[in-house]
């Protein structure tokens, strides 16, 4: 999930007094009906180190009735604590159902800081893993809103502010020996960090990324992030005694979260440079290479047996087809196969939705490429409505399983999303109209479509931060050039291959 | 789970014929419900083998329509297979909205016969669990109806079974080497029969465990089974159409699950002996002898850190408070605290329910002693109404991932229950009205409980069925003689504390 982030965001500073003028009071006002509605609340910070998490706790608190929350800081497990079940110190800090805790580190602690530091014990990670997880869901269950904020900045950055710590006498003791360590490590942490993402992001306690190398917006961020789940907590609760013993499934539009704020989104999609490009003769050359090298790399794939899955996603008109062709043209036919994907047929309409993509997984040393993939759930059926919001919210979880699955048993799986923006698109559109022999490729619903960009956008930015995992990575196509487009994708073909054959 | 069965339960000639009268059509009528309502049915058989999978799933389909079920028999993966991820096989075959899908063995055949032949990647075992509960998971959120039955028998009756089938040439080739390995080496695969099913034992996919020694037994069982659980299926199904946008959550008292039959109950609360007493002599002698051994491994367990937790559950008057005095007495009171359980206070109400239960977790080394426990939440709280039945359907996990925690981390746990016939407790009652200095132990309420007492019998035998660990066993106490019931307890705190202490 740290994968595909822009960190650059910022915000101005009358943008950040004008927004916080509406958020403080929102939140003090929403806090004072979740006590009333009796709904208990947790706010977990976790994220890098010098990320700003005591800061933006006080600034959060401002707008909060002192007399309605708890700070609790989690530093390493007192010898009283070791002498109690990992889980024990937050149980017994859970708040009541007029209360907010808020904790700085917290249950995480085991699994990140005391992961690198040694002091968890390696093999029992995925205990760790399944408790926190059962932990969650028995509070959600229960009626707990759980708000999981990441802070997340860089490794320079880091680098900076624990140097500014450290040259002021009154701070230098902020900055350990551990946290030096960490940044020197940063790769290797913030891997353990993706992990811990990965693992623990489920649909009843997802996480929310904050960008914090700039700490205004992170303010504006953390509060939005906050108050949408207050919201839709007190939604659900209020629907829940509207209907009286029913649960409300909601098939309203997608909420406003924090991905519904064009300069609070989370992905990196936007940043994306569509001006690269490539000369045709180079292209020429370097498609030459590449096809051999795939061909060649086939053959070893075959031999060691490994499976390889290719997702293809993008706009319409994104350059699939073209990528995809160029990328099979001379691999061995009978070792690769083509699924095309669109919408669901009659078989597959009376099966579970994943069922024709489990029936597609390729066997070891084949290649199977889907030209649209099992990621309509959280793109075109979210959109069009085809499912509830319940159904693709949950869909995220239920793909990283997926395709986690897909992994342990030793496959390579790959997803490309071909960016192109929305003129480009308009071009390629007119283009398939006025010549005859691409006609066939352009229809009426690619023009609706085109007319919920806005929409599809955010979808695609939800969809790339909370399934970019390190073992199934999303690779952003810049695909303005076609030219250059297809070169990457064949490029990260043959490396992720010989990264694998060279284990 | 497999601990607390009764397996010697069978059932007439008569009474068989009487009940399938009655459950062949409902089933037919049944699966054509659940055909129009296009509800997708999955029944996967498990079990030890001979205990009449094969048997029992004819004459399951005896009653069905044969247009609308494939059965699956599932034998090692082939080598086509185990070219796939783990679970791409039950994928492939997962039944249309029209079907029932029937498999014979399924996916927990990884983690039971091909783990016991050392097929199975040992250091994967955890994994697998995480696959197989969430692919559950994603099945009956889509909803899938899935029912898991276990079909147990004991070891002499598979080694019988065995032997008559080889002694037949025409059936010989049914025994395996490994089904003979198995029967000899029955209690260590009954220990990863039992692990399984407790590790997969969901509120979303629970098992039912089939009583096989008695053929007629276990058909009328798996019928009552899957007949309850389409039902269910189609209650919510048609629930939520009504509500539209909702999902229900059913306020009735239990359905007719496989519990709500007395005959068919499975646990063997019923056959407890009663009888069994001990003399005032012998008492003294063995309660001082106990008592002192005791408070040596009190210290023992103390040097070594190990925490110790006991719960105390029973009929009212059950003995509880007696047993608990004596297994005290002789202890350091710096070393253990006895905690009593009663209706939550305003504090506790607005908690989470097993809060309270968490802040008094011992510390490594000390003993808490609970008098009655969290285990409220399946036999008062559901009986009285005081939660819903989607809260106490979900609390076996609950406790269960609770329990595990405790044991995760070193804990030695015990639960007892202080079993009493209707009779024995009448005789209390009436003894505490009359004699003065125990009058404050009786309350109207106790009677009012007692009015209950079948309901709270069937509530007991599930908890007992479904919350019995190996890690976390319930012993049940046969308490109508108190000087029977006392050293039981303690001989079993002893024996559970010389156990760990000789690791």
């Amino acid at each position: 999930m740290l994968e595909q982030l822009d960190l650059t965001k910022t915000m101005s500073k009358e943008d950040y007094k004008k927004r916080m003028d509406v958020l403080q009071p929102e939140l003090s006002r929403l806090q004072r009906e979740c006590k009333s509605a009796q709904i208990p609340v947790i706010i977990v910070f976790e994220g890098f180190g010098a990320a700003g998490k005591g800061y933006q706790i006080s600034r959060l608190i401002q707008a909060l009735d002192p007399r309605g929350f708890y700070v609790h800081s989690i530093g390493p497990e007192s010898t009283e604590e070791m002498m109690h079940p990992f889980l024990w110190r937050f149980w017994t800090k859970l708040p009541s159902t007029t209360q907010i805790a808020i904790f700085d580190r917290s249950w995480y602690r085991k699994v990140l800081v005391d992961r690198f530091d040694g002091i968890t014990n390696e093999s029992r990670l995925i205990n760790y893993y399944n408790d926190i997880n059962s932990f969650e869901r028995q509070l959600t269950d229960d009626g707990h809103v759980l708000i999981k904020l990441f802070l997340c900045i860089d490794q320079k950055e880091q680098k900076k502010r624990f140097k500014r710590l450290t040259n002021t006498k009154s701070s230098a003791w902020r900055v350990s020996e551990e946290d030096i360590q960490r940044n020197r490590d940063f790769e290797k942490y913030k891997a353990m960090n993706d992990e811990m993402l990965e693992s623990t992001d489920t649909a009843y306690a997802p996480w929310t990324i904050i960008e914090s190398m700039d700490r205004s917006f992170a303010t504006v961020k953390i509060y939005t992030a906050v108050i949408e789940a207050l919201k839709a907590a007190l939604r659900r609760k209020a629907e829940k005694a509207a209907t009286d013993t029913a649960d409300v499934i909601d098939h309203a539009p997608t909420p406003a979260s924090e991905y519904a704020d064009d300069v609070l989104r989370t992905s990196s999609l936007q940043k994306v440079d569509l001006s690269l490009s490539l000369e045709k003769d180079e292209y020429k050359r370097e498609l030459k290479w590449l096809q051999n090298r795939i061909a060649d790399l086939h053959g070893e794939i075959y031999k060691r047996r490994i499976p390889v899955i290719l997702g293809f996603e993008g706009w319409d008109a994104g350059g699939k087809g073209g990528a995809i062709k160029r990328l099979t043209e001379k691999m061995d036919p009978r070792g690769y196969r083509v699924h095309p994907t669109s919408a669901a047929n009659d078989i597959e309409k009376v099966h579970h939705y994943l069922w024709r993509f489990w029936n597609n997984v390729p066997k070891d040393g084949h290649i199977a490429i889907f030209d649209r993939t099992w990621y309509g759930r959280v793109m075109v059926e979210r959109i069009e409505g085809f499912c509830t919001r319940e159904e693709w919210q949950r869909a995220y979880q239920e793909i990283n399983e997926m395709e986690k699955q897909f992994v342990d048993h030793g496959a390579i799986v790959l997803k490309f999303w071909l960016q192109i923006d929305k003129d480009e698109q308009e071009r390629r559109f007119k283009e398939r109209m006025e010549i005859p022999e691409k006609q066939w490729k352009i229809t009426d619903e690619d023009w609706r479509n085109r007319e919920k960009w806005d929409e599809y956008e955010k979808a695609v930015d939800e969809m790339l931060v909370r399934t970019s995992t390190m073992a199934a990575p999303w690779i952003i196509v810049e695909g303005n050039n076609k030219y250059y487009a297809r070169i990457k994708v064949l490029q990260t073909v043959v490396d992720a291959m010989e990264e694998r054959l060279s284990r």
